[in-house]
């Protein structure tokens, strides 16, 4: 969540039952409050059209999580343009890439009756909470986050955070963790899923419930502490570099597929993909880093493990293992491909979701600050 | 600005030509902008009944403000609660203080149909705009600011700021010189009054439009750099201890003169206000702390300079110029106070003078926040 770049993760996580799959309407950390549904939070950067690494890290897990929701469920999906800020942007370019992310959610079976979808720019409640939190979040607390150090590091092309020059911070991007608790906290929501390395923001989030609720509202869980859901992440990496993953920022276009790319442009893509000599295919992403990717990136496709995908290919060649998968990524991308083609252009109907998504948005976290306000004696 | 115990000015500050006596419609820093009248913000935190050292600093300027701006000029006045959550605050307390600073405010003459009254917090507009500077606030900037370190060691009671651990310092504390600048930036003011201790301040929010315009408003003009409003300030002691300033956070109810003092009130604080054994009055601030403080607070009700009217006392006794001190606050405070304690009791008339500030507030900054979002790419 709330990256692009940042939903790409170092292994496979278990499918967690509170996850995709499960849907059990209790909080096991919000014992005060009466069982309902969860409402879970997600958040997304524009950064341009995704990627195949964006696809199959965020992005598809939103639809599952859609599709096994429980009736009662609540969903809330933003794309976070007020957190593309912390970072420099090309105007022009944010402006597209905020329009063809909502797109892109559309397109991939994001359902705006079904679920919340809204651009975070369109309700100022989140800035306003985040203020609000900002007055009993200590300095150190932020401190201590890393991932100021590597987003600096990586908008500067530094090769570790160590190289990174604290005077080349912003203070946005130095407090956008509260910005995130914000995020969350606006809809009281009751589960995010994120990624391992956003692990520390949500802990910093569920800090910040505890605190407010200390501090303000007598000890009582007005703010649900929100419960981290494991999703299954893949480490999609570069078809050019097979040790870097695959990213928007590379200057290699063939490095990476887009959610946009033809039939023809993922299969030369995928044909021209850096692999080894080593006669078979095998599952070893140490030592067979390209062969693995494709191996990794079919068995997303078809939802299996890579080691499943190896065993079937063991006698196989990579030309076999390369049309096998670009057939695959054809298949996965072509319905979301067509979809988004058509969507992007229908600028009222983007409008008009827009709107709509940013209006039961707003109604959503304004009860919650109407009633923040008063607690904390702004009323 | 922004804090009534910040109000307070260590010296006498000429009558600036463009500020409480000037009008003249044209921004000297906005030569591309079109001549029109000033647009002058400024903003007071709500911290209880204000006492004579607020009314004498700020509020009284204000008004003075209103009553000699030329008819194109515009005035937003702002209560500005957001900033009080930077420390510690009973929630009740700040609620009741909120509206007695709306109810201040009208009571000393500020006209709601001439300037715009509003509390910040009504205006998210401000915490929007706050985020977005954020992002191009480099960090290295606020913690040059001494302001922080001042208010922390205040609010600590610590002797020097020297003394103040920064663990303790919040985020909002931090960047709450980012929150001022939106105040300012959001209505695209050209004139702030602002005392001393906040010229720092003023000078960030300068910077501030300057780098918002070069980074995202082509190198246009489009936020005025705002200007320094100079404002003549006078430093009120406590009348119990004349070595330190009037304060709302005194343990002792005797060393301040509140609002809504009664006439029998007044006069015994002053009879009982600390002076010195040394025969006649004569004005020294250094080794005569209380009897200059008795000649400061005469001087500013009688809109002298404190030496003119040591001059007329300086034959006579401590008594006598304390019993005239007493008669000129009380001729000072008696509308005012009256005025107060009628209009805080008129709930539903304050309740729309609010709903009223709100909506031009909203509606002037929602305007620049429109262009603001799109500057950006936020749109």
């Amino acid at each position: 969540m709330f990256s692009c770049r940042r939903v790409l993760r170092l292994r496979q996580v278990q499918l967690s039952q509170r996850g995709l799959n499960g849907s059990h309407g209790v909080h096991n950390d919000a014992k005060s409050v009466p069982k309902r549904g969860r409402v879970i939070f997600s958040g997304i950067q524009p950064t341009g059209i995704p990627h195949l690494g964006n696809y199959l890290g965020a992005l598809s897990n939103w639809v599952k999580l859609q599709r096994n929701a429980a009736p009662d469920d609540e969903l809330f999906f933003s794309i976070v343009g007020w957190h593309a800020l912390t970072l420099p942007q090309n105007p022009e370019e944010l402006s597209a890439s905020r329009v063809n992310m909502l797109a892109t959610l559309l397109a991939i079976g994001i359902d705006p009756k079904r679920s919340v979808v809204f651009y975070q720019d369109d309700n100022q409640c989140h800035t306003e909470l985040a203020w609000i939190l900002s007055c009993v979040t200590p300095i150190g607390k932020l401190r201590r986050m890393t991932t100021w150090k590597s987003r600096l590091a990586d908008s500067r092309n530094a090769g570790s955070d160590s190289e990174v020059d604290e005077s080349l911070l912003n203070a946005g991007l130095f407090t956008y963790p509260i910005l995130q608790a914000a995020d969350i906290m606006a809809y009281r929501a009751t589960h995010v899923p994120v990624g391992e390395d956003q692990t520390q923001h949500l802990e910093l989030s569920r800090e910040l419930a505890n605190i407010f609720n200390r501090t303000f509202a007598a000890r009582k869980r007005f703010f649900p502490i929100p419960t981290q859901v494991y999703t299954p992440s893949r480490r999609i990496l570069s078809l050019r570099d097979p040790t870097s993953k695959m990213s928007k920022s590379s200057p290699d276009v063939q490095s990476r597929i887009l959610l946009t790319d033809s039939t023809s442009k993922i299969k030369s893509k995928i044909q021209a993909s850096v692999t080894d000599s080593i006669l078979g295919v095998t599952f070893d992403p140490v030592n067979r880093p390209g062969s693995s990717n494709l191996l990794t990136i079919l068995a997303a496709c078809t939802d299996e493990s890579p080691e499943e995908v190896a065993s079937r290919y063991e006698g196989k060649s990579h030309r076999e293992l390369k049309a096998d998968t670009a057939d695959a990524v054809e298949e996965l991308l072509k319905g979301p491909r067509e979809d988004f083609e058509r969507i992007r252009n229908e600028k009222g109907y983007l409008t008009e979701i827009a709107k709509q998504g940013a209006e039961r948005a707003k109604e959503r976290s304004s009860a919650t600050l109407k009633e923040v306000r008063t607690m904390v004696g702004l009323s």
